[in-house]
């Protein structure tokens, strides 16, 4: 706590304050976020993986009264943030999360156009997700991602903007972990033809089991929603699709699940 | 619609009547399941998996003026069962989904023993999970374990009883299609050790990546919750404790998620 202390820091205790109201607008506008290009973020965690992901932190905002152990860092010293003291009722204003911890940055949003995705892999391995809805499956399908450490993670015909707070929340950060690109189908199925990507679309009507596919080549493991699955486009697109056989009463599993069966064959085929 | 109407059955148009309190009771408080070994259920697909499991339905609520397209079939012929007619007023008071179908169901609870659990196969596939939290979570889990066809999931020191309405929702009806037991962590280790099932547990720390195991024998997968991993004593009970690694920033995955990747690695190896 000692840095916050002696750091001369400007100090807000009206909920007023226009400033307070921005951050409130940024939680929940997607418009809002659209039209700055700033997005925030709560939590230690999160904010140290968006220092991580190279994203310009503009302000954070920090409530001496609830933070606890964050200490002396790279964030807390970079000239660049101005930092700035909330009383508690202020701060529980901005809050989104039940159990906070005291601490909220506002952020710049990066450029998520498929032009700046990189390759540092020969054969990367891709997620694709059509038109995902809930927050928690963007979360989980994320945090997947995440763990297999894939190469990008692209988003066609997005529903909600990727810095809504629920998504933030349920991908415990790795929204800033992952390289994501946004596109509309058509836009992303180019970009992985002219990438020479292999396109393994989930279908249920797929006759082709996943286990039987080379996913040791470049590839893109391409899922859809829940209720409709993908749509045409992708299925007449796609160098294969696949299907995960399923023994049940119900024919379909989480999408985040289904994806990561698929993402996890790849991973266990290309030795981890 | 038809048979609704000619058959002779009893319309409650009062929200204050007994039998819609109590199951606004059943709905809302676990004590009053385990009292009275009894739950609700709503939606039509729900409700057919309930029969297709074998469970008992004593009553049906439904509304004619939402519910559509539920025609004349096994529940509906079956003598035993007694059908109410709800006023729309009345049926919004005990519905809990958003997009409600205009029929909710009394179950009977079974009995989730360990002594209960049979096996059809030589090597069962069985997935076990210790003291799950999230409904969404259980959810999921019972949702791989059906697609899986799993011979059993076994749950250890329950947070919730299991006809919890938001984990019979997440799960869409896969409570009712899986073979179910329920018991304390020793309990459940002596039952696995019984029946010689090789124990197979999921952890950080484990050194073992799990596509080397061998799951073609009987096998019960083990997962924990995301927070705190599995305790110690499934950890020294297991035969083999098993990672899946993780190359990314952050070092945990969706329960649900971990689950699937080992159940269908499983799979996999018995060619499904």
């Amino acid at each position: 706590m000692y840095f916050w202390v002696v750091k001369e820091t400007k100090l807000i205790s009206s909920a007023q304050n226009p400033l307070i109201k921005k951050v409130v607008l940024l939680k929940e506008k997607s418009r809002e976020r659209r039209k700055t290009g700033l997005f925030i973020v709560e939590g230690k965690r999160e904010i140290e993986l968006v220092e991580k992901g190279e994203y310009i932190i503009e302000t954070i905002f920090f409530c001496p009264e609830i933070l606890i152990d964050f200490s002396k860092n790279s964030i807390s010293e970079n000239p660049n943030i101005q930092f700035i003291q909330l009383a508690k009722s202020v701060y529980e204003k901005i809050a989104y999360r039940e159990t906070t911890e005291g601490i909220l940055a506002i952020v710049k949003s990066k450029d998520h156009s498929l032009q700046k995705i990189q390759f540092k892999n020969q054969n990367p391995l891709i997620l694709v997700a059509e038109a995902p809805e809930k927050p928690g499956n963007i979360g989980a399908l994320l945090r997947t991602a995440d763990a297999a450490a894939v190469d990008a993670v692209l988003i066609a015909n997005p529903k909600s903007d990727i810095y809504n707070p629920n998504i933030i929340r349920s991908s415990v950060g790795c929204v800033f972990t992952n390289q994501i690109g946004i596109g509309t189908t058509e836009e992303i199925i180019q970009f992985l033809k002219t990438e020479g990507i292999n396109i393994y679309c989930a279908a249920l009507t797929a006759s082709k089991n996943y286990v039987d596919c080379n996913f040791g080549e470049a590839t893109a493991i391409v899922v859809g929603t829940e209720a409709t699955g993908l749509t045409q486009t992708w299925l007449q697109n796609a160098n294969q699709n696949v299907i995960i056989p399923m023994q049940g009463e119900i024919d379909s599993m989480n999408v985040s699940v289904s994806a990561a069966i698929l993402i996890f064959e790849a991973k266990r085929q290309r030795g981890f």
